[in-house]
């Protein structure tokens, strides 16, 4: 399965929606995930920043989280927008979606310094609501499973 | 309930255990989380970094992701330490814990450049696993709800 992510759904977001610490193409400080579509299953790889330990060696649960968290919301968008009629390499702004719940068995110590792969199989399970089922890999290792529950993201969430 | 944690866990852990990203003290570029008691209850407190955002004005969620977590590991070695007869003012290595599973539900969009406070109640499941059951509030009010189970560390962990 190919490693390069060539139309992610995150270059595509609108610029207000585009600052995400974890996904925002615009946040200087983030870390840039991107997702895109591998056949019928969504792809988002990342390597972990040095910094990224839980201890020397292995990387931090919480940046899983991150990466499942991301690759949910992205892989949401990617599935509604292609229901819509349209492709990450599209000129359409695609839908944008919110966590609403993250969860992550951890299954074995994630391996530092090489990039980690999140697969993810998606359910439609209501219009404006979707699951994503993702795995997790280090050297073609299944590390982590995730699943997040994503929504379409409210009118009301973008006012304070 | 004070927001102000004198005695973290996370200041007595062994060296080896200190480079989390999210909690360990040595890891210059980590978050630096930290655990401490609050009568029966755990409790971690963390202000988001400017970069921490979802869209501007909200917390990302692999950051309440990462806090559910570390808080999650520091209040089962707490706990543990406890059980064993020791307080984090004590000088005396307590036990650490990894993450076997970690959900997070988002109850409501998480605001932006104020303090998050997590408070946890710990269950003990089995002597070397505890769940930890955490609600995240921003200005008091709860905007997560999150859930570990964590493990003591097994031996074989940091043997790469």
């Amino acid at each position: 399965m190919s490693d390069t992510i060539v139309h992610a759904i995150q270059d595509k977001y609108a610029e207000d929606y585009s600052w995400c610490y974890g996904c925002g193409r615009l946040n200087e400080n983030g870390l840039h995930l991107r997702t895109g579509w591998v056949g019928e299953k969504t792809v988002t790889v990342y390597t972990p920043r040095p910094e990224h330990t839980a201890i020397p060696g292995f990387v931090y649960g919480g940046l899983i989280g991150s990466i499942v968290d991301c690759h949910g919301t992205g892989s949401a968008a990617l599935a509604l927008h292609r229901k819509n009629g349209y492709e990450p390499s599209d000129d359409k702004e695609p839908p944008r979606f919110v966590t609403a719940s993250l969860k992550v068995d951890f299954i074995k110590p994630t391996p530092h310094e090489v990039p980690l792969k999140a697969v993810g199989t998606i359910e439609e399970i209501h219009p404006k609501k979707w699951k994503i089922h993702t795995e997790v890999f280090a050297n073609d290792v299944c590390c982590a499973k995730g699943e997040v529950v994503a929504a379409v993201m409210p009118d009301t969430f973008a006012q304070k």
